[in-house]
């Protein structure tokens, strides 16, 4: 792109490598990023590296957040004897967008897959178990209907059983919606499977 | 979004309002940043910050560069006897992309559009006309094809005429309504092959 002076390539080479981004998109972001006022630059710009150097895990649950809890460990109305067990923050965030559940989370960051390598030691996992040492009346594991995330939930319960806690795993079956013709038929089978009776 | 700690929502909010990002990109790249190593968010921070501070018009051409002439404008192999008159920034890419054209340009900022009221004196099209006291053997104007287009093309040409300089205009190879920034670079070639004296 030696047509653009060097910042602006190099602005369009910073924002092409995020993921979604083409060169297309990236030119059109940069101009629009050239044209704002200076202090909504400044406002991105800054939003980014604040970001990125001040979030952390929740002491907690494992959820990103920017303070030693995060807002929904720190809020004494949730359910803090019911944990959810999700596989990373976008999870949690999908959760929380239906507004009915009160209860916490655990974040896992990832699951369980002997593929990539990744064993019960690389999710935070251990962390979860200690939590359990406190008052926990239910663990509600709701981790991708994957094969890692299914391997996950199968280790998890096979962990906390002997601890007489409550084990539970969110439903798989139908999307609310979904027209059973385009329903792959491992749904399918889960769905019947897992019938409540009317 | 108040499951979000405020810095991850503050940044997802920033990357919400460029254009073409909802907010499902926006989680999603938000969460992509924050995983980023430190140096690789502070190089894209750095860069958005930069290059809007520092990028301003060059002082031939009006282009958007970093420096008092633009790439183009230094360059002593280009064609300084031929000006292609562009729109903005992003159809000088354009042409550039090409390969094939070896003169200058000249970035109006805009066209004119009396419906919104852009007149003459709101485009660099004094400075064109400053240029033109130079040694110039031929104005070729690239204007978008739309109505814009070529209202302000044909008000140009009939500045330039007088001055005995060469004026010429693209061909239709571009699709009538088409925004150059879009186009083919096989398109754009046809239709500076094809251009025709005014």
């Amino acid at each position: 792109m030696e047509y653009y002076s060097s910042q602006i390539s190099k602005l369009m080479e910073e924002l092409a490598s995020l993921p979604g981004i083409g060169s297309k998109s990236a030119q059109r972001l940069a101009f629009h990023i050239l044209n704002m006022p200076v202090e909504q630059a400044q406002g991105l710009s800054s939003a980014i590296i604040e970001a990125r150097k001040n979030v952390r895990y929740c002491s907690m649950c494992y959820t990103l957040t920017d303070e030693e809890l995060c807002p929904i460990c720190r809020n004494g109305y949730r359910n803090h004897k019911m944990i959810m067990v999700v596989e990373d923050t976008r999870d949690l965030a999908a959760y929380e967008k239906t507004n009915k559940y009160d209860g916490v989370y655990h974040v896992l960051h990832g699951a369980i897959s002997p593929m990539l390598g990744i064993g019960p030691n690389d999710i935070k996992l251990k962390e979860l178990m200690q939590r359990l040492q406190g008052e926990v009346e239910e663990v509600i594991i709701a981790t991708n209907s994957s094969l890692e995330g299914e391997t996950t939930a199968m280790y998890i319960s096979k962990l906390i059983k002997p601890t007489g806690i409550k084990v539970s795993r969110i439903a798989s079956g139908v999307p609310v919606g979904g027209d059973l013709e385009y329903i792959d038929e491992m749904t399918l089978l889960r769905a019947l499977e897992g019938r409540t009776e009317l």
